[in-house]
């Protein structure tokens, strides 16, 4: 016996975290069924199914074992973890994880691979997940293109990408958004102590975002470090001198924005 | 004899760089008269006089004396310089620089300001001036007024912002846009070499950006670094072993987001 490609049979979802809920939701409106959700929080497994219609549990033993498909959508450090408790009878099974190889899955399943939805997810915030790049990777052919129809339905991105690209992919968003939006974060602290609304920013960072994904961002670089400006540079490091943090990320960022620079220039 | 509250004896523009070329475009296209562009640069000057209608020259003296007001958008470190070898009859003087203090007119000019544009600016892409936060100093109040009302001729975000407070949203601004865009470069360095492409980011920056202004960063926050999740930061630190520069970004932001975080979680 072995899983329906149309998916019949159900999906189960493994996790309720912001990923495993956008992904959920996605798949639920493209017509698939949740078979269950498991969560080790009852609370977080309930909340969840109730937004796709399906069952739910706190209890690995508890998840059905005749499922199409099972998507681990939980913190990296607890995947091998549930891999171990997690039985099937033909399913395929897949996580969603940007730094995690395919091969976590070796040995144990015959029908496996990744499915990673590369964005940033938060509960409180709607997504189109059609603009959402999905990579696949499966452990062969057939599988690989039965996971890209799947992620055809939900999405207009959809990309094979193996285990050794997907984690340099993972690594350059972290890049990309997380110490992107900590910029932010620290330029909200310094307006904070200012008692400057923030608001006055968001042109400029939502400008920022387009004009580098419009061209491409080394081009599109202007500012103090770019230019090599120490007179600016300077006064603005004197401006951080009670925060010793914030100095020394202006310090090593504007070094490394005048140097690659530089790189650039004699490319 | 005063200048005219209407500037209808011209604006003079010192500098044809990106400010200068945005900014005289936008009060060219609200109507007011470009007397003439100075640059040390003729062909900069001519280029943006032809776009502004405008007579040009790369000698201070050949500038007029006779104009309502004068826009100093050039470098920072060459204001000064400028501003000993300007000469005007009554016109007011302002400089565009978010970290330059007001006072640098101060004892030489009867009338000074600042008309600080807060975005970034590049030549080969249009801006839609309107949405610009124009950031307003005078040296009185009636001047203050004036600069105010022409500033909303061209964009509905007009600030009256002391020198103090410019000084800190620059610097907010530079986190925001230049260190933020340089995380954008870093990821598109890290892609480049595994032959991934940049397209595939393109959603993850957007979304990054839109989320963070739609509520605050710092609520905004995932990933590896906020969730303190050593498994993956450590990998990711193997993975850059080759680029020292990168690493040391990466270590210094990931902490930094953390501390944040818990600083806020405490509050």
């Amino acid at each position: 016996m072995s899983f329906n490609t149309d998916f019949k049979n159900g999906i189960v979802i493994l996790g309720a975290g912001n990923v495993a809920t956008h992904l959920s939701i996605a798949l639920k409106k493209a017509n698939f069924s949740i078979k269950c959700v498991y969560s080790k929080t009852i609370q977080a497994a309930k909340t969840l199914a109730l937004k796709v219609d399906s069952h739910y549990t706190n209890e690995i033993n508890q998840i059905p074992v005749e499922a199409d498909l099972y998507i681990i959508a939980v913190k990296d450090e607890i995947i091998e973890e549930i891999i171990k408790h997690i039985k099937l009878k033909y399913g395929i099974i897949v996580h969603t994880a940007g730094s995690i190889s395919m091969n976590v899955f070796e040995n144990r399943f015959e029908n496996y691979g990744v499915f990673y939805p590369l964005q940033t997810f938060s509960k409180f915030r709607d997504i189109d997940f059609s603009t959402v790049p999905v990579c696949i990777e499966a452990n062969d052919e057939k599988l690989e293109k039965i996971l890209i129809d799947l992620a055809k339905c939900i999405s207009n991105s959809v990309h094979l990408i193996d285990t050794e690209k997907r984690k340099m992919l993972h690594l350059a968003a972290v890049f990309a958004c997380n110490f992107a939006n900590h910029m932010y974060s620290v330029a909200t602290e310094i307006l904070n102590q200012s008692d400057i609304p923030f608001d006055l920013l968001k042109p400029l960072i939502i400008e920022t975002a387009q004009k580098a994904t419009d061209s491409d961002p080394q081009n599109a670089q202007t500012g103090p470090a770019v230019r090599n400006d120490q007179n600016v540079i300077l006064k603005h490091i004197e401006l951080l001198k009670d925060k010793p943090e914030f100095e020394k990320i202006y310090r090593f960022v504007s070094e490394s924005i005048y140097k690659l620079n530089q790189k650039t220039d004699t490319n």
